[in-house]
This record gives C-alpha cells, sequence and structure tokens, in this order.
C-alpha cells in the first residue's frame, strides 16, 4: 500500500485514446519526471485537483507523446490517494512505453483490481460496492446493469450494516452479563433481541431467496436439455442460439467458470446447459457422465425434457424413471422432437405423457423456424423473471449469498435460543456468528484472502 | 461542421474506463441535459476550461453511471470547438448507454477521423500533422512511433510550407510581369528564382528518396520471394516468419491494402511477398499469375530468389532468363534450397551461377533451423537501414510521396524553362503546379475528396 502503481485503464488496441491511471503518494512526483507542462513555466506539482494540464511525456531527449494530464488529490480521488490519469495516443507502442517509464520511475504494475482494492481500503466503499464496480463493469444488458448499479450505490450493504451493529450492541450487553454470571442479571432486553433477530432472519431470507433472481439476470437462466441419447440435443441448442448466438467471453468479474452458449430471448439472457445424453447402460464411463447431467440439472431453472416418440417406448419410460424425480422444483418444457418422422396420427401423443410431473408441451422439428419461435416464445414466459425496480436490492454474488446462508443458520439458532430460554454463552456465540458473516459481506470482516479471491477477478486498471 | 459530434474514443471491450468524446457548439449544452454534477450547487456550463468535475449520467430518473466529464473550451481543444471528454465505466453497456443519450440530446456520431479533421479545419494542425496521428495511433514499433512523432511536431510541412511560399510570390512576381506583357519589365529576379528552384528541386528529392526508407519502416522492408513453381517458396516462408509469425492487422490509418506476413528480425520490420512460381507455360491463366509475380517484385527492396539445384538445368535456365531483367536496382539473394538431396561433391554449385547479376548466396535446407538464422542474419546485413534520428524528415505517406513526385516533375520543367530563357507565362503554369502539390501535402490545397480519403482510414473517435 505504500507504492505507487500504474496500469493501462481502456481496453487494449490501437484507439484514438488510452487512459493510464497512476495512482499513491508518488503519483505527482514520478509523472513529474516523464511530463513537460506545455507552458514550461506551469509545474504538476502546483496544480490543484481536479484539473487537466497539456504537456508531453520524454525521457532521455526523446519525445514519446502529447499528452493530457488529470490530477486528483488525496482523498477526493477514486482511490483516496493521490491520482494521475494520463490520457495518450492509444498506439499500444506509446501505452506500453510510458508503463516503462512510470515503471523505470519509481511505480509499480497494478494487480487486477489493485486501484478498487485501493478504494475499499482507505474507505472510499465498502466491499460489496466494490465488488459491484467489476460487476458495473462486465454488465452487457439493461438488467445487469441496473443490478449492479443498485449495489454500487450501497443500498444493500448499508441496511446490512445497520442491522448489523444492533446486533453487535447486543452481544456486547449478553457478554457483559457473562462477566457478571453469578448475579444473574440481564443487560439485554431478551424481547428486543428476539425482535430484532426475526427482522434479521427475514430480512437475509428475502435476500437469499432474491439471489436466485439476481444470478439469472446476471448469469443467464439456467436451462438444461436433457433427453436420451441421440434424441437431438444438440440440434435443438443449435437452433435456439441460431444466429442470436452469444459466446460470452470470459470477462474478468463474472462468476461464470466456463463459457456456454447465453443466448437473449426478449431481453432475458438464458444459459443453456448441454448434457450428456441418458441411457441404461454398464459403460462405467459413460454413467459418470450421466450422473454429472444430473448435477447439472441441479442449477437449471427450466428443464428442456427432449423426447423422440420414434423411439422405442420402453426407453422412453426407462430414461422417465431416472430424470423425474430430479425434476422436483424445476420448470419443465416436454419437446417432442422429430414430430415429422411421426404418423400423423400418432402426433397426439405429444402431451404431458408423464402424470407424475407438470409440465408445459410442445412439438417441434429443430430444422422448422416457426417451432423453433414458439419454443424461445415458450422459454421467456416460463422464465417470468419479476420486472427489477431501482430501489429493489437483489443479491447477485455467489459470496454474497454463501455468507448470508451462512449467517441465517445462525440467526435462526438464536431465536431458537431465545425460545429455550437457553443462557447468554450460547446466544452470544451464534450472535458472534450472525455479525461476522453480515461483516464479511459488508468488508468489516475481511481475511486476505477473501480480498485476493475477489480483486484477482477484476481487470487491470480498475 | 455545425453539429456537434460524439464517438467512443477508447478500444472497445470491457475495461476500467471508456472515454467518450463530444465536440461542437453544442457540447455543453447536450452534456448538461445527461449529467448532474455531485454538488448539486455547481454546473458544467460555469467550469472552466481544462477542469474535471464529478457526477453522474442519468436520464429520466434513471442512473447509467458515475462518471468524470473533462471540460475544454473552444479554441483551447483538440478539435478547437468546445469539448467534453466522458470518463465512464468501461462496460459495453454502458458505453452504448450514453452514446445513445448524447445522439437523442442532439449529438451526431462522429465519423472515423472528423475529429482530427475539425482540428485541422480550424488551423490546430496542417494536413500531414493530422495524418501523422493516424500513423502515430497504428505505430507497433520504434521505427514507425519516431517518424510519426516527428511528423506531427511539422517539420516536414513546416520546411514544404516556406518555400512554398517563396514560390508564390515569385509566381504572383512573374504573372504581374504579363499584366504589363508589352512593356517587357522583369518583377521576378530570374537568378533568385532559379536559385529557389534549385534548393526546391533538391529538397523534393531529397523528400521523394526517403520514402523508400520511409515505407520500410512503416510497412517493413519488401522483400520477395521467387523461384520455379515447386522449388519450396511457401516452405521457405513459413520457416523466416516461424514462430515469430506477426500477423499484422488492417489497422486504419496504415496504407497497406493486403495483409502480409511481417516479421520482425532485429528490429527490422521485413513484409513478405510470397509469389506465384516461375514457369513456361501456355496456360493462359498461369501466365497472368507470373506477370503478376513480375509486378509485384517491382515493389521489393529485396529479392530471395530461390533455386533447386536438383531440378532440370535447362529449366533453372529459362526462369533465369525470364527473372534477371527485372532484379535491376534490387539486392538479391540466391538461396539454394533443398541442398541436402544434392551429392556433396556438387554443392560447390551453391554460388552465385549468374554473371549477370550481383548477389549474394547461401544454401539451405528450409527444415534446418541453423540455416534459417542465417539467412535471416543476411537479410538483416542486406536490408541495412540507416538510424533514424529524430531530427530527419523522412516521408511515410504514400499519398505525400506521389504529391513530391509531381511537384518535382514541375520545377525540374521550371529550372529548364529558367535555363533556356521561357517566357514568364510558361513558367508560371509549371510554378503554379509545383504549388499546388506541394500545397496538396500541407493542406494549403484540399479538395473534399482529398479530406475524405484521408480520414477516412482514421478510427472513430479520433
Amino acid at each position: 500500500m505504500d507504492d505507487t502503481i500504474c496500469a493501462i485503464a481502456t481496453a487494449s488496441g490501437a484507439s484514438g485514446i488510452a487512459v493510464i491511471r497512476v495512482s499513491g503518494s508518488e503519483a505527482v512526483a514520478v509523472c513529474r519526471k516523464i511530463f513537460v507542462h506545455k507552458s514550461k513555466s506551469k509545474d504538476l506539482a502546483s496544480l490543484p485537483g481536479y484539473s487537466i494540464c497539456y504537456g508531453e511525456i520524454a525521457s532521455r531527449g526523446e519525445r514519446i507523446d502529447e499528452v493530457l494530464v488529470a490530477l486528483f488529490r488525496s482523498p477526493h480521488s477514486y482511490t483516496g490517494e493521490d491520482t494521475i490519469e494520463i490520457s495518450c495516443h492509444g498506439s499500444t507502442y506509446i501505452q506500453h512505453k510510458i508503463l516503462e517509464l512510470l515503471i523505470e520511475n519509481g511505480c509499480r504494475l497494478a494487480t487486477p483490481g489493485e486501484f478498487t482494492m485501493r478504494a475499499f481500503i482507505n474507505g472510499k466503499m465498502d466491499l460489496s460496492q466494490a465488488e459491484a464496480v467489476a460487476d458495473l463493469i462486465a454488465s452487457t444488458s439493461a438488467g445487469m446493469h441496473k443490478l449492479a448499479m443498485s449495489q454500487m450505490r450501497g443500498d444493500f450493504s448499508r441496511e446490512l450494516s445497520s442491522l448489523r451493529n444492533q446486533l453487535v450492541e447486543f452481544t456486547s450487553l449478553i457478554e457483559l452479563e457473562l462477566d457478571f454470571g453469578e448475579e444473574d442479571v440481564e443487560f439485554a432486553d431478551r424481547d428486543q433481541l428476539l425482535a430484532l433477530a426475526t427482522q434479521i432472519a427475514e430480512l437475509i431470507g428475502r435476500l437469499a431467496e432474491s439471489f436466485s433472481i439476481g444470478n439469472a439476470v446476471k448469469n443467464g437462466v439456467p436451462v438444461a436439455i436433457i433427453g436420451e441419447v441421440n434424441v437431438g440435443k444438440s440440434t435443438l441448442l443449435n437452433a435456439l442460439v441460431g444466429d442470436d448466438r452469444a459466446i460470452v467471453s470470459d470477462i474478468p468479474g463474472t462468476t461464470r467458470d466456463s463459457v456456454e452458449d447465453v443466448v437473449n430471448l426478449s431481453g432475458i439472457s438464458f444459459r443453456f446447459i448441454d448434457t450428456a445424453g441418458i441411457r441404461q447402460t454398464a459403460d462405467e464411463i459413460e454413467n459418470m457422465g450421466i450422473s454429472r447431467t444430473f448435477r447439472q440439472l441441479e442449477q437449471a431453472h427450466i428443464v428442456l425434457w427432449l423426447i423422440d416418440l420414434t423411439s422405442d417406448p420402453a426407453a422412453i419410460d426407462s430414461a422417465a424413471r431416472q430424470i423425474i424425480p430430479h425434476l422436483k422444483g424445476k420448470k419443465t418444457i416436454l419437446v417432442f422432437n422429430k414430430v415429422d418422422l411421426l404418423p400423423e396420427a400418432d402426433r397426439e401423443q405429444c402431451r404431458n405423457i408423464f402424470p407424475d410431473i407438470s409440465s408445459d408441451c410442445l412439438h417441434i422439428s429443430a430444422r422448422n423456424r416457426e417451432d423453433v419461435r414458439q419454443l424461445q416464445q415458450l422459454l421467456v414466459s416460463v422464465a417470468a423473471l419479476p420486472d427489477i425496480h431501482s430501489e429493489d436490492v437483489i443479491v447477485t454474488n455467489m459470496r454474497h449469498y454463501e455468507a448470508l446462508l451462512h449467517a441465517r443458520e445462525a440467526i435462526l439458532r438464536v431465536i431458537e435460543g431465545l425460545n429455550e430460554q437457553l443462557t447468554g454463552d450460547y446466544i452470544s456465540t451464534d450472535l458472534r456468528e450472525c455479525s461476522y458473516y453480515l461483516g464479511e459481506i459488508t468488508g468489516e470482516i475481511t481475511t486476505d484472502e477473501i480480498l485476493g479471491s475477489i480483486f484477482s477477478r477484476f481487470c487491470i486498471g480498475k
């Protein structure tokens, strides 16, 4: 934190302008060594914050570029430190040459997200706001953008923080009682504590539930395509993805581990999960693939179950017995494929043939554009994402979600303990645990490990 | 020119920061409609130039992003107009949303190079300096960068401009004489004019000659690989390009029409031109290919002539008869390939077997790394590019080169006319022509067509 960092903050490639960011106590001193003000009487060091000057970057008599230099003085900058932004011509040669000069003169190349980490450490934003910065940069749709903006505004963490402070206060009171253990005093009003704990449990529950929506908006509604081997899953996937195929690249700051097919349909992102075909087999390797299919099924909100009525009815039944137990809580669409191969009379079988599940039905030929469009419309109506209002607090971050689940477990134990009139030492342990996990979200509790894993997902220069 | 233009000026893609540029008389008025200053009492309109303010972009109550806005007031800006640069988070969604809002509120999307074109039209730089901006942005090596910086500094056009002004003065004097046609007066001192014309002819000659170096630095030293069919040209090309293969993409502002293999060897860029094999044939199509080979040969500075000594000596001779007339003024390297297939005793033939040309010789097996390295070293020593000093004026631009050639023709006719004591009306026509072409370089003479073709090669946002 004592050193001065630098990085290219704009996207890579040749362009009109590129911006190089320098932050740290030596930012002005380092830049003075390589920057010459156009009117030589003026000096960077004497400029006020929030001002720009024009001049050139030069080193050992060689002129590198004509640039604009913007100056921000601590604490009124993004990082809270002295910060300089150099706007140069967007040649890759110039960008790297300027970085080189900065490093020669005492800067260090920033690690991913290091500017934002410094902003967090210097108290310019809390941890969940810092995380929202990465989401904001990665946002490619109106929905993702809205969620990231709302989280960056900090409503989410402000609400958690205030409840957490009350919780910490109660915990201190209860722990104070323990010091007077033999006197049987009660500093913490148990009724008030119960009310607070109930309020927190409700809030946490609401937030944790919102994750399912938040994650769907951020990463796409997960849709699994399952069915027997050779039933046409890949063909269907290609038809659905079609010309709208959106290879979502691995942008730093998104939480996905692998690149999947994401398609925007009527403003909703769908993330399609292609799975291994299901069949009865003794082949061990193939069975491992099938087990994986069922694990993937767990993440899905919507299941497209593809059925080929021309195949052996016994095989259909056997697959159904394997699949049906995994459909609980999922929205299922039965899709009858290859319907063009069926005799006209048999097409009436294209209905929900499994009385144990509720499902929409549709028959398609993946080659028929009209059929595919109908399936896309059905997907949009089944997804039924609620409208998101900018005042809604919605959890989009897996780390927050996990912390909320832990916090909820702890606060439910507190409520249980209060109802069973357990002694203060039991309750205080659970209270501490709940505060710990809430604090992890806002960053009031952090470890180097948490910080490292959060900021490593940023891009360099932010 | 009356409207206000906007464009994303940074490279595309998700990144920490993106910059959107707005220029024109309405720049401040448009930005005020979508920007809210953080301290609401302050207003963009009252800020001085070269200052920055922090706030947010919002529209119809929806907050798009927190941004920094930099303000430049006419004429102290890049374009010479009121200019605003919005630094936003580098999300593609946000960038496009802000552009959308600017356009909704009265801006027009800028065409490629339009900011720089306005800078030229408003007298902030001359035309050759404007062109240097595109070269600067496209520069990827120290050599390209140095040439572009030197051109951007304007020494080149200042020198041309001053000589041109003297030329124009003389022209007026000569044309004044014509008004007094019958009185046989001489306002323009012929000796002085001859001295000036000679000086200009020398300068133009020197500049035009520098184009060969300038173009080699900018686009790579052109090397043609020629030889009979099946002699191993493509294998040699692949061996030379090797792991250093540099696919040079079609960056706006470079003059190349097609993408060729460019390799940096010891800091010199070589541009390899693969050609069709040469042989005697009656096939019309194939003969067209062979004619093209000879045309390509004209651009080359260096010719790698590949010979397979295991092939029919009559065929080698026949190819030689076709090739040798095209080698005048080129540096030639005879490369004997497939030498591993020759009996040891026959390898002594690997020398310059064509007494009519002077040439370096080398025998290689394209698969042998050591041989390839030797050939690369030979290329570097044959290329022998001079060291470029930053005070050197070197022409890198095809358009300038062509204008210089025309201007030279005209000024040589002036000198001839003066020596032959031609009358003023003859001389003044050639003087006008020379001034015209010199003026085209600096932009003192322009047509919409010239401007259009120059700036269309820029990237948008510059």
